[in-house]
């Protein structure tokens, strides 16, 4: 078993000499004929340079194998083996990573355990955001939860800028909102998930998040990149966590913005989050102002998918563009939309009731 | 108090929009007619415009100030409040953070701290890296250490590629080494810091870096970028930590590398290790053959120094380089030559020596 990686190399660059760096570099490292006796043990640490393709544009994608027994099983020393020294030494973007299907941490919900929760299998699951981002009460969360959770919303999510705050303390919101919820199951039998965004530290985040479901949170928001994916899989591999983690691409961009460095978004909010334990993941869909393509999109919702993992679109979704949303996505799709529903004219009931009939005209 | 922070727009870009997109999408998000009852509150929230800068290429600097409130004196928020969603919405770098100096965590140790555990005052550090990256057993990484321990080295660190594999565990490792560094101290007085790379996802890296000092592991290694600056943050703020932590820039060029993408180095290695609770942060020195211009070089050198950091300029360093870098550095520096000093023709002694006679000959 093997991690095979292709890296994308403008033109200009020496496609040859640079994937033997990498092959060499971020593996064995050094190897000079003093080490000639461990000749058979250095073997079994080096990359190797599977092909190099040429593109017509002149691009060029080097793909490298590297051994299993380099990592830990995880995202972290996955980064620093394949991307670490190197992300530094050359123009090169790291455009796919293809692991072993048992590599890394699977989700405790996905797709299935969602749906399981929220009892609704037929139809695309429909999702807002608490707007304005800041500046609301514990009491004003609870407040537009209660109306959009009886307009039928599946899933609200703290906008991801809302931290632990003193104006609307994390554990605040959710007591705030919690007496909503519940009261919402017991009188209809259905339930709404509120995806509580967890910050701080990593020590304190993964307290944090203990006392969240252990106080009744339903479900976790996690800004994967501004804290870690160590994190993420600290919190899906957590016994105690026993609730669905929605993740956040925020920075996202830093890192796959450019054509030419870092690593693409179908790696990063493709491969990279589904073998790190999310269960859903946001992503800028291609239908509102963010960088985005519809292939990118597409390629990013069948990794996901291919590991029970719910593709979230987001960022333009309204009622006039469910119809190709799921056109592109059928019905296992959450729809995110944030100032789609809570910016309607006559609020946030209306925006979900609005935003429902479009789902339901287009399945 | 606020913070305030410079992007860089290409030229096409229109500033004056997208300024105000950053200003007011990246802190209270949305913001219509119907919620003027509160504009008082979200004026405590909202981001504002300081000034739009032409260069004469045409960029343009756009600098933001941002209310502290909005962050949890961390790094996490910082990110995402900066830079979480903005980064996937258009073209922009952001080049500077102005953070207050008690924003985030201090380091335990630092100049002073690394200074006083060695007992040198008065000379640049020495600090070199077991080769090869892979394929070392525990046995060979002591009997490396017992060579250029004897021979003066100041510090040693694993290779940041190297993890808690089955050939040399991170705890077999430090068991090995240190009888090697105990009797080093017994004999000489003197002691030397091995940075024991830290791994694993967030709880577990924690646990087994409590584990290492508890077993007497002197300093720690951290990729920060590959595990997350929260995790940098909870290793500082332990209290069972009192061991200084150098960190890694590995993955920083995925973040860094492109001129219209991402954050600097400037900001990465510098302002964000040095308010995350880095001791020591290697950086790809300009000497070597990574993306590094001298001027970036100094700049994240006097951030870092700033904050009572030190910075470890690495990667191509050897003995021909060391005057240039003690004129460029100065005292308050730790040298680090790993290939410089361990593939030495004649050994990792003869490596060391050489190495000092050069520090000596340069001060």
């Amino acid at each position: 078993m093997s991690i095979e990686v292709d890296y994308l190399f403008p033109a200009a660059i020496d496609g040859i000499k640079q994937s033997e760096m990498i092959a060499i570099g971020q593996t064995v490292g050094t190897w000079s004929s003093k080490y000639d006796y461990k000749e058979d043990s250095f073997q079994n640490y080096l990359g190797q340079v599977v092909s190099l393709t040429k593109l017509e544009n002149g691009s060029q994608i080097a793909r490298i194998k590297f051994p299993l027994n380099n990592t830990e099983n995880d995202i972290g020393s996955l980064l620093t083996m394949i991307f670490g020294k190197y992300s530094m030494a050359g123009t090169a973007k790291v455009i796919q990573i293809k692991l072993p299907d048992n590599y890394g941490t699977r989700p405790k919900f996905g797709i299935t355990g969602i749906r399981e929760q929220l009892k609704v299998w037929d139809r695309p699951l429909a999702m807002s955001i608490f707007k304005p981002a800041l500046g609301l009460s514990a009491k004003e969360h609870a407040k537009i939860l209660q109306e959009v959770a009886w307009a039928g919303l599946d899933i609200i999510k703290d906008e991801e800028l809302l931290g632990n705050f003193p104006s609307a303390p994390t554990m605040e919101r959710l007591e705030a909102c919690r007496p909503i919820i519940e009261q919402y199951q017991e009188q209809t039998g259905k339930t709404i998930l509120y995806a509580v965004n967890v910050t701080g530290r990593a020590d304190l985040l993964l307290e944090r998040a203990r006392m969240l479901v252990k106080n009744g949170a339903n479900a976790l928001l996690l800004n994967v990149l501004s804290y870690g994916f160590s994190v993420l899989e600290a919190l899906a591999g957590d016994p105690q966590i026993q609730v669905p983690i929605f993740v956040h691409p925020a920075l996202a961009g830093a890192i796959c913005g450019s054509p030419d460095y870092g690593l693409s978004y179908q790696v990063v909010l493709g491969t990279l989050m589904a073998h790190a334990g999310a269960d859903a993941v946001l992503l800028p869909s291609s239908y509102g102002n963010l960088q985005m393509t519809a292939s990118q999109e597409h390629q990013i919702r069948d990794i996901l998918r291919s590991r029970n993992v719910f593709p979230v679109p987001s960022a333009g979704l309204r009622p006039a563009i469910v119809p190709q949303a799921i056109a592109d996505y059928g019905v296992d799709v959450i729809l995110n939309a944030g100032t789609g529903i809570m910016d309607h004219q006559s609020g946030p009931k209306k925006g979900v009731e609005d935003f429902f009939q479009a789902i339901i005209d287009s399945i």
